[in-house]
């Protein structure tokens, strides 16, 4: 008999990584890389189509039954309940009959993080979030609202008030800085009004383009005063929202992942995020994440099969 | 015979007004408000529609020759050189045979504020921006760089300030202010996520949509802590962009006239500003402006004609 299939599905802004696998087997039986699915950058018709291209590799491994699938994905694109809607609406259109769950990426981050017991992340890449699990089960949120008003610390951030720095210095309203230069090269111009060729981008917000200067910003950091004040502030920001969590978990050695690229890969910028929250919380314990977000998507799908479940986001 | 005809366009942010007169005459023959012609938000195509609109009210008042017509346009859809041709490409497009000059918006408010002597101004409403012409007739600008990585002070600035405080008093990782009531009445949402929805505006940046933030966040900064020091800090960024200006106009004593809605009409607003300013450049001497922007642009297009030249930018 063929054993009921847990599907893992994250949805980050720049890939889809699918995880599957068997019921009471640990070997995946797929893992594998599909274009993005945030349908707030790329339309909800081309998040069909991607999900249509999952489907498709893995309906061989779909059970007799196709009830005996249940799919859980965390996507970036899933802000509010009417967006948990959209996606589950596509999964449907696509004749998908099984068990289906669909949250925020950042919630699946969490769960493969500290594989479902308590603890908190704080991912900071593109964008920043901060999330943590309490030990009376209750999902805390801080941060994560956007390029325009909030994702404290991330690439985003780093990058806007680098861009900001150079039209600033290049109007004598702001100190000279080394950044110009830097900038200059890497958006390929060659005065600093064209920067604002980045900023125009057509249509939505230039995202991805802006984050690129945040690099240049955090490796001046360490000779340029400009630099080292942005850096200095988006690493005080970010641990006021891991802060304004920390205050919320209930218990202060609470265990925290450090997550995504700027934390993960500039051991600088996590040190100076770090001494900055420790100085207000300085029981809070700093783990390695256990498994990613895509093996936390699939204890998510097990938890809904467990349940007996057909669809939720309250798990 | 039939006088010249000079034609002024203060194409903003959204209208379009026009202006036009007879060489030597002082009453305008037509003063019309059009929809907007910033193509960086509605594209060229819709532009060029407002432009045939403005062409056909002008034509029973063109001169026998073409030729004797002189139009200067102002239009905040200018920034690069680049800009400037595709206005000009456009009035091309649409059979214009006369003189033509196009330029930034910014240009022939400054232009109308002092009749084309020394001075500058600052405008500051949706966006903000502060210009000036110097003694030697150099044309100073600083600030202006749109709402992501400048307008310093701006409409846009202030309501993007006061939605992120509330996302973060939310949060827990700010204050909590009176501002959350405020902008859910005013976006008609009853829950602080809800809020991303003014955010996400479809394409394009929702700069009119956050912009309206700026009235309740200047309105409550007299009680509320939050918003105080939001205004504080807006009108002092703001100052910085002025200054900046100041200390290139090579004498100390120029006179500066402040526009657009937030210096014209919030007169705690305008005097914060100016308390930043004179504290750094005491001698500026504050002065009303003496026209509008239609006004230079009639300015503007007169100067074209007596020069004789079919089209420029640097007058």
């Amino acid at each position: 008999m063929v054993k009921p299939l847990l599907v893992g599905i994250d949805g980050g802004g720049t890939k889809t990584r699918v995880m599957a696998r068997r019921v009471g087997e640990f070997r995946p039986l797929l893992d594998r890389a599909y274009p993005e699915s945030n349908y707030q950058s790329i339309g909800m018709s081309a998040v069909t189509r991607v999900l249509g291209l999952i489907l498709d590799d893995l309906r061989p491994f779909f059970p007799p039954d196709h009830r005996e699938v249940s799919l859980a994905m965390g996507m970036a694109g899933i802000d509010r309940e009417s967006d948990v809607e959209l996606y589950l609406a596509a999964l449907r259109e696509l004749g998908y009959e099984g068990r289906a769950v669909a949250c925020n990426d950042a919630r699946i981050a969490l769960m493969g993080a500290h594989g479902g017991d308590v603890g908190a992340i704080v991912i900071c890449g593109t964008g920043s979030i901060a999330t943590g699990l309490t030990a009376d089960g209750r999902e805390l949120r801080a941060g994560g609202w956007g390029a325009l008003a909030g994702d404290e610390g991330s690439g985003y951030r780093l990058g806007i008030e680098g861009i900001s720095a150079v039209f600033r210095a290049y109007d004598g309203s702001g100190a000279e800085t080394g950044l110009t230069r830097q900038l200059l090269a890497l958006y390929g111009k060659t005065t600093v009004p064209d920067l604002l060729d980045v900023l125009d981008g057509g249509d939505g917000l230039p995202v991805r383009a802006v984050a690129a200067a945040a690099r240049p910003v955090l490796e001046l950091s360490e000779t340029d005063g400009v630099c080292r004040e942005i850096v200095r502030r988006q690493a005080a920001a970010l641990a006021g929202v891991a802060g304004a969590l920390a205050s919320r978990m209930g218990r202060p050695d609470f265990p925290l992942a450090l997550m995504g690229g700027l934390l993960r890969n500039v051991p600088g910028y996590a040190d100076l995020f770090l001494t900055n929250l420790k100085s207000a919380y300085p029981d809070i314990n700093i783990t390695s994440p256990q498994g990613d977000a895509a093996q936390g998507a699939l204890l998510l799908a097990e938890r809904l099969y467990g349940q007996g479940r057909w669809k939720g986001t309250d798990l």
